[in-house]
């Protein structure tokens, strides 16, 4: 047996708690340490034995993490904490907002050159696994079309919009495919799918007391952006039901890319996720690829990297023989 | 525009016809020429003006083909052409025979590196796609189960079988993914399933004159390895109908990877295929990886590699920063 690869996490929300989760799952992975702003008391790992570290402390964990997981959220942690700790340590993240990704790319880049690390970004499922998917179909069958659907599952953007609406004490918002569309996409026939035709929303509110139901629903259904283009349902629940049915945090969709063949047949890949635990997902890719970072860091191999760039085989602790005898 | 990668066809069978087709689709690649063991008068290409060489010829392509595609079969053609071409050539094959993957490995690993080329071996989609599903099933959910479910599509090594009955004239085997079999795995209860419960097989038969129907029903679905452990139908069709509605070439399947969460929930990763014609699909694979051999054989990158060993980004025409961009 190898010496464990030493994993810090940098951040202690429902991340990085699925992480912790992820890393004990792993035979070749111990867990170096937590950071977090939080104050020690306000936390509690799932191995009570965890090192926590304040966050100001970060840089004392050198030497001692061989790759920090970055366990901030996209818009305002990791702009900011990626590079900074990119100059500290080898890491991997779930970056995803997808517009910022070559500005983001450029600055972990310029910061884990200057380093000597490797720094890992917009790993996750989308981006990431997605990502990946969308690649293949696009290599593989490049005069196909492409359709990516999401759900059923829980869009934290959604639900924060639909809490900002006066009169909602709480709310959870759901995306839905809609089995027509994705059976037409499967088809062929996709290409004239409106927004409103192939997703639609489900959102369960809690009403502050006195508040309008009929008014606060029909807020909701026509916010721009966010709702105006779909067919949204609301309903309206206790704060108890609320907390009983709706706290998980599920997720998923699938990327499908079809072609047509040479005789008017037809060829279809897909990809799929069905999740109970986005966040636990998303930690169990961060920490797979957290051991191909690793690799490439000891290879010499620094600067910022994308899932496109990493030889699955490096996403395996088995050796390259053994997974070409056995999975090949 | 750079220069087109100039591709190479060894042998010219339904899976060199497909791979004739896929060429055509990408703009960065030429087919140089077709090399075959037919006489030039018994093959009709796509593209008239394709050149056609005698198999007896192939090294005369030196200087001419940057990949050579080898499409023949695994069985009796590859593990003796692959090497052989390996070393005139960087190459592309879809070996398929999964217990004999470590010793073609080795064999193309030699060749390959004895001649300075690049061999990328066992792409296609089983081996290939479905592999790389399981390595980021099992990599990304390492206590999970794992399920491969095949169908419905043809298999030529049950229809040969069924050929070799005595009384056949002609038949087709169809393999069939089991629908609660499927729906058990994704639940996470498959692990009991008995081949006998996951999959199905119809076969497609055209008796000789006079044969007995139900005697060849009984050597069918009796016969040891192939058939003795499922369950199977038998269907008798004229000649015509077998060339009418069984002359296609479908396959597909999926690979499922599911785990359960901390709190009991459910994760489940599933790629599938749908493939109404298995060879052109298998050739579309083996010419986006014609493009990952070209780019590492002109990097330096020599031996065999599979596709566990290459980077996604390099299957694609496009730049590391435009797929970043776009794709991720």
């Amino acid at each position: 047996m190898n010496t464990p690869i030493r994993i810090g996490i940098a951040g202690y929300g429902n991340l990085g708690r699925g992480t912790e989760a992820a890393i004990a799952r792993c035979a070749d992975m111990t867990l170096a340490a937590i950071a977090t702003r939080r104050p020690a008391s306000a936390i509690s790992p799932i191995d009570p034995a965890a090192r926590i570290v304040r966050w100001d402390d970060l840089a004392s964990l050198r030497g001692d993490v061989d790759v920090m997981i970055l366990c901030g959220g996209s818009k305002d942690d990791l702009p900011e904490q990626g590079p900074a700790l990119a100059a500290l340590f080898t890491t991997v993240d779930s970056f995803d907002t997808h517009a910022r990704i070559p500005e983001y790319f450029a600055a972990m880049d310029a910061a884990a050159r200057a380093a000597g690390t490797t720094a890992v970004i917009a790993t996750g499922w989308d981006p990431g696994l997605f990502s990946l998917s969308r690649l293949l179909g696009e290599t593989i069958l490049p005069d196909g079309t492409h359709d990516t659907f999401w759900g059923r599952g829980v869009s934290q953007g959604h639900s924060d919009a639909v809490r900002r609406v006066p009169g909602v004490a709480s709310a959870v918002q759901y995306t839905l495919p809609v089995e027509d569309a994705v059976a037409a996409a499967r088809r062929g026939d996709g290409a004239d799918l409106t927004t409103r035709l192939r997703h639609t929303r489900e959102c369960y509110v809690v009403l502050e007391p006195g508040a309008d139901p009929e008014s606060v629903r029909r807020a909701i259904v026509s916010m721009p952006h966010y709702f105006e283009a779909y067919d949204t349902t609301v309903y309206f629940v206790s704060a108890d039901e609320l907390a009983r049915d709706h706290s998980g945090m599920p997720h998923g969709g699938f990327v499908l890319r079809g072609a047509t063949t040479t005789d008017g047949g037809r060829q279809v890949m897909e990809f799929g996720l069905a999740l109970d635990s986005n966040p636990e997902f998303t930690a169990s890719v961060l920490v797979a690829y957290a051991r191909a970072a690793h690799r490439l860091a000891r290879a010499g191999d620094h600067g910022a990297k994308t899932l496109f760039d990493i030889a699955p085989g490096l996403l395996s602790p088995r050796g390259a023989a053994r997974l070409r005898a056995d999975l090949l």
